[in-house]
């Protein structure tokens, strides 16, 4: 399902990659990936997508039948087709474990290989990054609203293509989703599985109760019903009046869904409705154009909702759908290295950043430092991937991520779990890191 | 590279297919996808997608490895899943052709097919189609404002995962892009590439002129040099100064690319210093946060660019990235159907669109109108799928797709080319439609 063909590349890099391999530019070349900058109203990001990531690496390798396509481009010489061919990634990798809460211009992700393996790969490895922490980023937000809600992705119809679809069900999962509707993601990644019935069903009934009586005996294990298609308040009258019969086929009426109108209103008038009919334990699922800024608003209008499918704006990121990042060459053949294009100038060096906290084991501020500098705090970046393997115990089960996240959301300093920056994480620059810069641009002259 | 499982659904999909199943609900409905508003500053959408549609549908069927999947979920009988593992789509789809402008409520694809099947692909139809549409249409707005200038989708790192991607760059070059920097999508779709070298590639040399004498000496017919990496002025001077060892060697320099800073003004400064050093041919080319906007700027600032090369923006859909559309049926066993949930009321029955033009052959109105009804104006869907299988002759290469995008964007009104809303184009529903529904209605009671 996650495509991994070579191909997955600009074709910039397969034109450098000529330049490298016809003046035998192969020695080591060290690239980081970071976030130049906090999307709108984030005030801090969750790293999610290594697991691709060091997958594709793993098994990269173009195919023959790629390389015979290549050869027909006429961009390329044959005996660079032949090398093309021949060329596997064999380097190793640092990062922050997924779920790592970070911030902007700290490297998440380090690549130490041979110049021309390293570079071939940035555009994938920035395609599978983004897209993946930039979603999980997004699914926090809705996380730390919610409270003990049940929360599920449904955002697959309008998520970017099939594979965006399947990586933000396994995203936000990852950031604290309950699950996803998504098939697929729930064969590929084992996440959980949530879904009933859509209006289409209701619709190709004549009468609303007899489509619900059906539903409920075909699915009797999983019995949700989607009440809004015609009129919210009567969909749930009809619900009361079909729970003794479905009851007396030892049927349970699990839960109701709302999809349309004032969320909020509809659920009160609906659990008034369902309680006085003796269903209080039937739930109210709603879904609709919901994101956190809504979850925020249902929250103070004390929707008596229990749970919530949350789709386009989730799987689209909708309020802020990239991030600033990049992933660029700090070191080649030992000597660091330092872009410095207007308004986009980049910290030479291979890097490691440390993390404080408090005694309350609250975070209170990160120092990006040399990578064998002695700091103050723990070091968030770790060897994941030595000659071009994965190393061996440094593998996390995505439950685990999930546990391991939701940890990390609660160290987050409380003004930073707010859906508007109000303050900036206090990430300083270190001395040697600042020193050496300056000899990296003296050196250019 | 495009992918195709069955699995590619919500699981409400297959827990109501269960309820039809059960129920013998088998006989035919009509399933029609729309949009139902346009997004922020669009005046028109550009359909793009069916392609993929058609092939996903003519290629449907669960795996046997799926098929074992399933069974172990706990939600499904087993003799419904023997059910699915036959299935296969057998129905009809009528559609409007890709590259047709269209407006909200005219729907662009109907399915017409036994209800289980019209019913499992939904998720992913509406997947496909929504996503290329929206960057087809996003891209247009960037086509009527470049004028002659040469545009190239450079978005796949940006993109939502690969499939996204490849998908962005067909549907951009279906809308008039003349070509994409992602190699896949030059494999998968024969679209023309353009690349040539990023900042990695002079960062490495400790020397940016010998940078450039290397890039061009490895790529020889392809030399666009990169100049911004410390200072665009000075890597156009450089330029000049190497020129002529270039063409002792037989190597003529194709452009330049800026990629930073203020854009128009470096591009003044750029042109003046490559005609004073005699290389009026040397093309400018430019990148780095351009979308559709910065056209016009560019435009109005009169600045000598001659191509630009847009990512995030467009591969994202960056000001809208998502569309509010939906797949919604209109009519079962015969009878026609009709959603009435608050905000989210539909059309019932099978329509077609009818586009009236003026003498000049400008579109003045479209007419949405009962699917048998005679009404003024040229009909925009057409039976392309029969049974099953696509119908021979309907299918169009991507090169004559794009050519005759390129006509109906002529079409358009002018104030439709403008980049914010001006006016909405006229879409009026025909009276049959209009007593359809309230005949529809007057059924429920």
């Amino acid at each position: 399902m996650i495509a991994s063909d070579a191909l997955l590349t600009d074709l910039y890099q397969l034109t450098m990659l000529q330049g490298y391999y016809r003046h035998a530019m192969t020695e080591t070349a060290v690239f980081e990936f970071f976030v130049r900058k906090l999307p709108k109203n984030r005030s801090f990001l969750v790293a999610a997508g290594l697991e691709q990531v060091l997958d594709f690496l793993e098994n990269l390798r173009f195919s023959e039948a790629e390389i015979d396509w290549l050869s027909t481009t006429g961009h390329f010489k044959s005996d660079f087709i032949d090398y093309l061919a021949g060329l596997t990634f064999t380097g190793d990798v640092d990062a922050m474990p997924e779920g790592t809460v970070f911030f902007p211009n700290e490297p998440i992700l380090r690549i130490i290989a041979p110049f021309p393996e390293a570079q071939l790969v940035e555009s994938r490895v920035i395609n599978l990054l983004h897209f993946q922490t930039l979603i999980a980023s997004k699914a926090a937000r809705s996380v730390l609203m919610a409270g003990d809600k049940l929360l599920v992705d449904f955002g697959f119809r309008r998520a970017h293509g099939a594979e965006a679809g399947v990586l933000a069900a396994r995203a936000s999962y990852l950031a604290g989703f309950s699950g996803t509707a998504t098939v697929c993601a729930g064969r590929e990644f084992g996440i959980p599985l949530y879904g009933t019935m859509a209006h289409s069903f209701v619709q190709a009934h004549d009468d609303e109760s007899e489509a619900f009586l059906r539903f409920a005996e075909a699915n009797p294990d999983n019995v949700v019903l989607l009440i809004d298609t015609y009129d919210t308040e009567a969909g749930a009258q009809k619900v009361v009046a079909l729970a003794p019969k479905l009851q007396a086929a030892g049927i349970r009426i699990k839960g109701v869904r709302l999809d349309s109108g004032d969320l909020a209103e509809h659920a009160h008038n609906v659990r008034r409705i369902l309680d006085d009919g003796g269903l209080r334990k039937v739930t109210i699922f709603a879904s609709g154009g919901i994101d956190e800024y809504q979850l925020e608003a249902f929250r103070s209008r004390q929707a008596p909702i229990d749970g919530y499918g949350i789709g386009t704006y989730l799987d689209t990121s909708a309020d802020a759908p990239y991030m600033d990042c990049a992933y660029k060459l700090q070191e080649y053949a030992g000597v660091p290295r330092r872009k410095r294009s207007e308004g986009k100038a980049t910290w030479p060096g291979r890097k490691q950043v440390y993390r404080r906290f408090d005694l309350d084991g609250i975070m209170i501020g990160d120092t990006i430092a040399v990578d064998d500098e002695i700091c103050d705090g723990k070091p968030l970046l770790q060897a994941v991937m030595q000659n071009g393997r994965q190393i061996t115990g440094m593998q996390r089960p995505l439950e685990r991520i999930r546990l391991e996240t939701q940890d990390q959301l609660h160290t987050l300093p409380g003004k930073l779990k707010l859906l508007t920056r109000e303050e900036n994480y206090p990430v300083v620059i270190s001395d040697a890191l600042k020193h050496l810069a300056q000899r990296v641009d003296e050196g250019y002259s």
